[in-house]
């Protein structure tokens, strides 16, 4: 690591998403991003010394100037680094195939018949020997990175059983090591009941809860847990007891709540207090009420929306009633195939009708508050973790607006220059 | 210029777009993307001198193999480089707080009293001095390139008056020199009616028709003609005069129709023989089968339809009918500011449903056509230009699939390596 203080000047615009308000951002503050023009950032030892004008900076450095290695931003825009708060990043095999015989106009039958569907990803996690899932996964994280995500979110569930689970979790834990990313690990074996367990879905629930969650505690594999609560996969009671367990066992609770169907998932995450709740694209007013009350964050997914055709989730009455709105990627293979936390800010505006700030604010604060990180990550404060992204654009409004374009120029992860635009 | 001919192989999959057919691909020979699998491609001065699976390029050139630059593409995808058959790329300006206000729920007119609005992009584009909109345009181009793009269209029509049209047209034609991207000029004098000509929108169609059309001949400055055919803007009969007189001095018409309002544009594109009709949101039946009867290539723009939240033009019904369909960004300030022919790619397939192949073929071989270039540039065939785009997938399938993300590796224009990602 290099141990000279990093001075990164001629800041066009510094969103630091820096505020008064303590928690995931709600209502119109969601639009206040702590906006400093010309500004500076000095970086020690990989964490943020102080944050300003560059004139405030120039005069409390001014004895130690010669020791900074000198950065010039060039009069562009700087964030804190992304935070993709839900992924399935770890995932073996690729599904586009499928996705062309679905436009084909091939029925979904056909398709599962010829070998898709989720069955077919976790056949292929299953199958996929755990240094080439790691390599696979690894290349994955070099493209979010390439995006400007610093920190991620990662599920197992694309398995048939405990052995693949725990695989995914271990690929996680060792990448959280090796790779510039930091990554935040969610058990999710109540992702889909395996075909072994067809019409006997309350053995799995069983499995999940006595054979599981001990085996990935015992290992100390992950922070979260998480639950598809959906018409046909995991009921409400199951949700709850699968999540209750988790809990009781020392993990936080997120839930894939109401994406096809209402079924109440919303309410469940706000009676349990769940930090965040994901998708939501039919939850209704009450749902939405209730997550406000309970504070739990919405993590929504407009990719997914887009590639599915489904009508994305309702940001703008969930903004309005003060559910703290984070959004993310989903990448996977079935629904979401992308990488690009850029394109998913572009489409919070364009398909949910969030104002441009607003979506930096769920990329990036309230992204990280939804993995219980907003201590270290997600805005650019005095103490935290120097995780930035330098964009090829002078304010946040371009990045939102000239859309469909990685307008990254460089990443820092921990002050060092991870994707570097400089000089090319 | 190189003068080695230069081997490309290992060419996971090579489409070449080559067909038995002549003219634009319409129903199901829009799937045929002429598919060699690990393939090669012979270049010589710019040109395509052979293509075939990498056995035949062997047997053909093992005399001449020492002469030859070898290249190895890694297994990838290798596809002709991409046509842009629609775009205002040059323009003054920048509209990203007229989006913010938009999404801040001000209404359009608060938005145009505020400076906002195709008038707003006009005036600085009548303000920026040529050599800062050559610059400015350049530099987009730039963006384009590094998106696979080697030949764009680009219409002018972001003025008040005739000297700003022959400034937009002259910086084409000297880009069209300077930089690698080909570039191909259609006159749009009558894109908007400037606020000077309000209440006497006979006088502007007049003075396009007989001020304008010759002063851009004169100087040899176009080779099609367009106007926005819509309800407020230019009417059918006001068109109909301005293509026909285009069409006398000796320019090829295109249309801007039924964007907004069903106003039968795409039947007076047949009636006029159009090479191309653009946009078509909101075009019946009847208007279609004229179309499909006629000829005429609709140009789809799939991303100013995800930008200004409408439903995308209906795509199958229309390659159902037999009409030719090209896809296109339409890169412009108010409707659509993006660079990327991959995301209207992704978007064809996810917004309207086109096919991976034929959203291909809509960006490459159909694209061509819309320009009146498929006799040099749109597929891989032997004499062609060596306009070649090498991606970081395995397959055309994958880059629709996995998306959101520019998957360009490298770029060829007439055989120069133009964009370079071999040894990063
Ligand atoms: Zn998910
Ligand atoms: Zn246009």
């Amino acid at each position: 690591m290099n141990n000279r203080p990093v001075w990164i000047q001629n800041i066009g615009e510094l969103a630091t998403l820096k505020s008064a308000q303590t928690g995931p951002r709600i209502g119109e503050d969601m639009n206040d991003l702590g906006l400093i023009n010309n500004g500076s950032v000095w970086v020690e030892k990989g964490r943020i010394e102080a944050v300003g004008t560059t004139i405030e900076i120039k005069e409390k450095y001014e004895s130690r100037m010669e020791e900074a290695d000198v950065i010039d931003a060039g009069g562009r825009l700087i964030t804190p680094g992304l935070v993709d708060p839900h992924t399935h990043f770890v995932y073996g095999g690729s599904r586009e195939e499928e996705f062309e015989r679905r436009l084909q106009g091939y029925t979904y039958m056909e398709i599962m018949n010829a070998g898709g569907g989720i069955h077919s990803t976790a056949k292929k996690t299953d199958d996929t020997p755990y240094s080439q899932l790691l390599k696979e996964s690894s290349n994955r994280l070099d493209l979010f990175l390439h995006h400007g995500v610093t920190t991620i979110e990662g599920k197992s569930g694309y398995g048939t059983a405990l052995d693949t689970e725990l695989k995914q979790l271990r690929i996680m834990r060792e990448l959280n090591e090796q790779h510039p990313i930091d990554i935040v690990s969610t058990f999710m074996g109540a992702h889909a009941i395996p075909k072994s367990f067809a019409g006997r879905e309350e053995r799995y629930v069983e499995s999940v809860i006595n054979e599981m969650i001990p085996a990935v505690m015992a290992e100390d594999l992950a922070e979260f847990i998480d639950v598809f609560c959906e018409k046909d996969v995991f009921s409400i009671e199951q949700s709850r007891r699968i999540l209750l367990a988790g809990k009781k066992a020392g993990l936080r609770a997120k839930i894939h709540a109401d994406e096809i169907v209402a079924t109440g998932g919303a309410e469940l995450a706000a009676q349990l207090e769940a930090i965040s709740a994901e998708h939501l694209l039919k939850t209704e007013l009450a749902g939405m009420k209730a997550m406000a009350e309970a504070g739990v964050i919405a993590c929504l997914l407009p990719a997914t929306a887009l590639f599915l055709g489904e009508k994305p989730a309702d940001a703008r009455t969930m903004i309005d009633l003060g559910v703290p709105v984070a959004i993310s990627t989903d990448c996977n293979p079935g629904s979401s195939p992308t990488v690009s936390m850029p394109l998913v800010m572009n489409l919070a505006c364009l398909l949910m009708k969030m104002t441009p700030a607003e979506a930096l604010t769920a990329a990036t604060y309230n992204a990280a508050c939804a993995i219980n990180r907003e201590d270290r990550i997600g805005s650019i404060e005095e103490g935290k973790q120097a995780d930035l992204a330098l964009w090829n654009v002078s304010s946040y409004r371009e990045l939102q607006y000239f859309f469909g374009v990685n307008h990254i120029h460089s990443v820092w992860k921990r002050g060092e220059l991870v994707i570097n635009g400089f000089g090319r």
